[in-house]
């Protein structure tokens, strides 16, 4: 069944009106008519079953009818990531979504060769990936800050797993008590020794292996996630 | 430094003639001149420093001087994955080369939307996965295959990782012997009820959940590939 998020309050009897761009999807992709179902989520209020109650010139509205599932939400599992090429960052936010990370937080480290980020995109590419993957909310994703800034604000009940391509603990040993993570994955030209000294003597940091070989940023981002739902997150349950 | 595959032997003082693309790569990319350094592997003789003896309008020579490290080959791991759009079946060898899969079988199940398969152009993501990786080898590609076929001349001494959408055990406590493996990733609309019945039923056969949100084939086999690693493969050692 179609799976469509929205940013309005769901409840029985709400009406919706689809964006012009779900509209197409729904009636021109899709080929919905008035009276098709689809589930509809808005990241609160769990996830209807909708029926297409209208089909206008500016756009179809939907009606909701029964919750189907209430609202539940994923670990608590961040990502950060340096900025690399468009094509490895649409990928790193395509995948967060489905190996569901909360928040992906891009960053600009000293070797960062950054590539434009474009927010609206990378929004979109988060919340189709969500509509697919069958969760009920949609990650948000950060504009690109520098990662000194982001480690001097750190909170401190947070733990942060730094896939350190020098090594490390295997995650499945390190990394044990499910509380609050962010995983951290660097640039392809990996960190500079300063960065890497740092994140070592922070208390917060677990450093982990990611196996022996050179592993580009997706490939990374994507096993370090696969990793910590295995061994702390909703995975295994 | 850079790192090339090449079909030729190697061994001390041997003389190589890199093909157009290669030489095109090493001259004209990466700007190297007689006389430079890069690392040379052929899957079978290990890793040798080469010098780059000649440059000629037909292509570069190259020259074995010392071999850096000896042959060796990652854990017996294969996957075989349903042919899935174009740009997913890249991926998803790009990502087995760096995740350390020896082959990738291509299939045909009763669901596959097969798009055509170009298996030059695997081959060619592979080899260059390969040498970015650092891994001593290149992953074999196969031809699509019907996936029945497949099964019906299974090789007794592997057993399969059959990732199943409706539920399996956790991978880190299913999967304990390191002996041969093969990986199974279905098409993106899943197994036939037939084709999950004989997969359920093979002696050959360990069934593997991947976590409870709905997986894209590309993810689904990088995120198996590295689950595996971590439990038997050589993520650990």
């Amino acid at each position: 069944m179609i799976r469509l998020h929205v940013h309005q309050p769901l409840s029985a009897g709400a009406a919706l009106a689809a964006t012009l761009g779900q509209s197409r999807y729904l009636t021109q992709v899709m080929r919905l008519k008035a009276g098709d179902d689809l589930l509809v989520f808005n990241g609160v209020d769990g996830e209807w079953r909708c029926v297409v109650a209208e089909v206008l010139k500016k756009g179809a509205v939907l009606r909701a009818d029964t919750q189907e599932r209430p609202q539940t939400y994923g670990p608590d599992l961040e990502l950060i990531v340096a900025v690399v090429k468009k094509a490895r960052v649409e990928t790193i936010v395509e995948k967060a979504a489905e190996l569901g990370a909360k928040r992906v937080r891009l960053t600009i480290t000293q070797r960062t060769n950054a590539d434009r980020v474009r927010l609206d995109r990378l929004d979109a590419i988060a919340e189709e990936a969500a509509e697919q993957t069958g969760r009920l909310d949609v990650p948000v994703i950060d504009e690109p800050v520098k990662l000194e800034a982001i480690l001097d604000r750190w909170d401190d009940g947070r733990r942060l797993m730094f896939c350190d391509e020098a090594g490390g603990a295997p995650v499945a040993s390190a990394i044990t008590e499910p509380g609050p993570w962010t995983i951290l994955i660097g640039p392809e030209g990996g960190f500079s020794p300063e960065e890497r000294e740092r994140l070592r003597s922070l208390p917060f940091t677990t450093a982990v292996s990611l196996g022996p070989r050179i592993l580009r940023a997706d490939t990374a981002a994507i096993a370090a996630m696969t990793l910590w739902q295995a061994a702390v997150g909703d995975w295994e349950r």
